[in-house]
């Protein structure tokens, strides 16, 4: 079991008192946390962290990994322009292989940003695992239902796939995807709900999106989205439902009493165009609010950084200055999307949780002065302040290396350029 | 005169089509540019730029540099309360050494996220100034007029500053900078707008910020600002407004018919709970719009690449997905800033142009893949991306270091501690 000591980090406090501990990671779990200093067991590594502080890592609650290889692909367009002529016709020519390599490109993108876990919901998800298991990260890989473009033996593989749990290991979980209410019909909803409970999985889909998607529900079912999900039974504690952009009141009560939680992506809502997240309605109402980015094709990065800072400036212009503190904003991005996909122990600086952690350079000119290190990370911060990442007791990123990732981004180059010509 | 040659760095083209080029700097201005190679001058710096692309660096058109010791001492409460209970108790205590101590750290802030040029407001001028000169970037100083809190000597020893080109050089110029309609009154924003015009200064002031201010002024004069500045002979194309949030359709055709610059600070807008910025009808207008970033204190930081970002995706938000492109924002952090300060041949990589640019680092994960480089700046970068930023023909920061930036951390740290401790 490895053993490493973070000697004399500075723990940020919510109040500005911040503690400078030493914490022992044994295994995958944070074993100590002392501010008196722990005795160092024998064969540990001993890391000098006086220069930095400990943040949780990001947890990314939504997001289509493989997308990486569509960033600037086409931007400042439609919606239905930019799927139609571009999206889904790059898409057609991704195989297994050209997966995987947009994932390694996605995966160096997130751990480089300080993300060690990641919701996804993609094709090709065999491998997905297969390079998540590689890079040393975590994911609750979706397995994707999308009703229109698959044929039922295909649908019926996911089921078989799932029941399996196939690919599943400790740092990967599958989650029941089902994409959303306008490519997944009621029935097959419904049996992805039943499914999901009957096996203990979480759900993952689209939700409220675009007012498009709120008028097609209402002309083909008569509800709203949330309704239709609340009549397939599929409304419930277990349900991460991304975006959630557009609430009625009616809506929004529906889904706070079920217990879901929404995960917001603000980026990818603004720059399509979608509208704005209702951030102060959600925190008003009581709901469970995390965060995701959704792909690199409609945001275009994966920080989560960036995610948290505008969810926490879109809730003070919603709801006034007082709105969405740092440290809970921090929450969002963290905590939150760890257990909206049943991470219980994970998203906390804290005895016995999952050792995934951030060291942030307390000397980067962001960090200073250290008023407020909760609000220098949140408000002043970016990704050039992460030295390194560990998740699962492991570095994943150290002095702001990654193993490989020259190679990475030359294959990821090539095979982009390669699907862009053809 | 310095010579510097930019070898085989790749110039973006807007239509996604880019150059390899070769970069002559003579001096402080862009003297060619060329695909074929360009012959080397005896005694010239090379220096190989294969794997960068070059970019005009930003120009921040609103901020109060020496606020950078605030960052972080009060966020997330209502505007009356931070400034009276926080910010201006702390910048009481400022003293003429803390604000060389605080310039130095906001221009090294600038710096590594690629800023070379900012337009100030705030006091100690003279402290502003000498260190501009020191750290080797540019800047529009201003000279503050706030009416509410200055003697009539010191207003006639603004004038006076200002008559003489107090401290104006190559890099530095002065601007005349009544601070808002609320701490300046009409005869005294007369007088400015009297003197600016038969002195040819350009004007910086705040404008419609907020709700307050517009309901203030109202009552007070019977006009919104914008109609009050076009009153004391202020609305003209010489003026450079920060903020711009609030406008009513007809102040919205005073603005744009008048030349005035709108520099938006959307960050600083929404974290204070001011408004949303209108990108889209100050677009639709016809309006010159230039981006800022407010003071570290409320942002929290000094990062025009965020900026510009979010005023992209705002744009898209009011206006639809193809509002804004990602040139035009870019355009909006660079030459629009640059303009909006009489920097009439800054802020583009053109021959005879000012050689202001930045390098970045065409291997980072964010700018992979390279379907569009200019979109992979404005949507996916962050400043980790920039590896080398260039200001009137000399690097200012080269592979990522800045001279002497460990020692403008250590003596802001602590001169910050001190002024919260007392």
């Amino acid at each position: 079991m490895g053993q490493i000591v973070l000697k004399s980090a500075t723990l940020p406090g919510l109040d500005g008192n911040n503690r400078v501990v030493d914490v022992l990671i044994e295994g995958n779990r944070f074993s100590r946390i002392a501010e008196s200093g722990i005795e160092v067991p024998a064969g540990a590594e001993v890391v000098d962290c006086s220069g930095f502080a400990i943040f949780p890592a990001f947890y990314n609650g939504h997001t289509h990994a493989a997308m990486s290889l569509l960033r600037g692909y086409a931007d400042d367009m439609p919606l239905q322009k930019w799927l139609q002529e571009y999206i889904w016709p790059f898409e057609a020519k991704l195989t297994g292989a050209d997966i995987e390599i947009a994932c390694r490109l996605a995966f160096l993108e997130m751990i480089k940003s300080g993300t060690v876990f990641f919701a996804d919901m993609y094709w090709h998800r065999e491998r997905t695992i297969k390079v998540v298991e590689e890079m040393g990260i975590r994911a609750a890989v979706g397995v994707t239902f999308a009703e229109l473009l698959m044929t039922p033996e295909q649908i019926e593989d996911n089921f078989n796939f799932l029941a399996a749990h196939t690919g599943e290991s400790e740092r990967v979980c599958l989650a029941v995807a089902p994409h959303s209410v306008y490519t997944v019909g009621e029935a097959l909803l419904k049996r992805c709900a039943d499914f999901a409970r009957a096996e203990k999985f979480l759900v993952h889909t689209h939700l409220s999106e675009t007012l498009k998607e709120l008028e097609d529900c209402e002309r083909q079912y008569g509800c709203s989205p949330v309704r239709l999900l609340e009549r397939a039974g599929m409304l419930d504690s277990n349900l991460a439902a991304a975006h959630c952009v557009h609430f009625s009141d009616d809506d929004m009560k529906a889904f706070v009493d079920s217990g879901a939680t929404a995960v917001l992506n603000p980026n990818s809502n603004l720059k399509l165009a979608s509208g704005i997240p209702p951030i102060d309605r959600l925190l008003r109402a009581g709901a469970k609010v995390a965060l995701g980015t959704d792909g690199d094709s409609s945001n275009n990065n994966l920080d989560m950084h960036e995610e948290m800072k505008l969810a926490a400036l879109l809730a003070k212009v919603q709801g006034g200055a007082e709105t969405l503190p740092a440290h809970d904003a921090l929450k969002m991005a963290t905590v939150n999307s760890a257990r909206a996909y049943g991470l219980l122990d994970a998203g906390e600086i804290r005895e016995g949780f999952l050792a995934d952690c951030l060291l942030v350079n307390l000397n980067n000119e962001r960090m200073v002065p250290r008023h407020n290190l909760v609000s220098n990370w949140v408000y002043a911060a970016d990704s050039s302040c992460i030295d390194s990442v560990i998740c699962n007791g492991k570095f994943v990123m150290r002095g702001r290396h990654v193993d490989g990732d020259e190679e990475i981004i030359r294959e990821a180059e090539a095979c982009a350029k390669r699907l862009a010509a053809n």
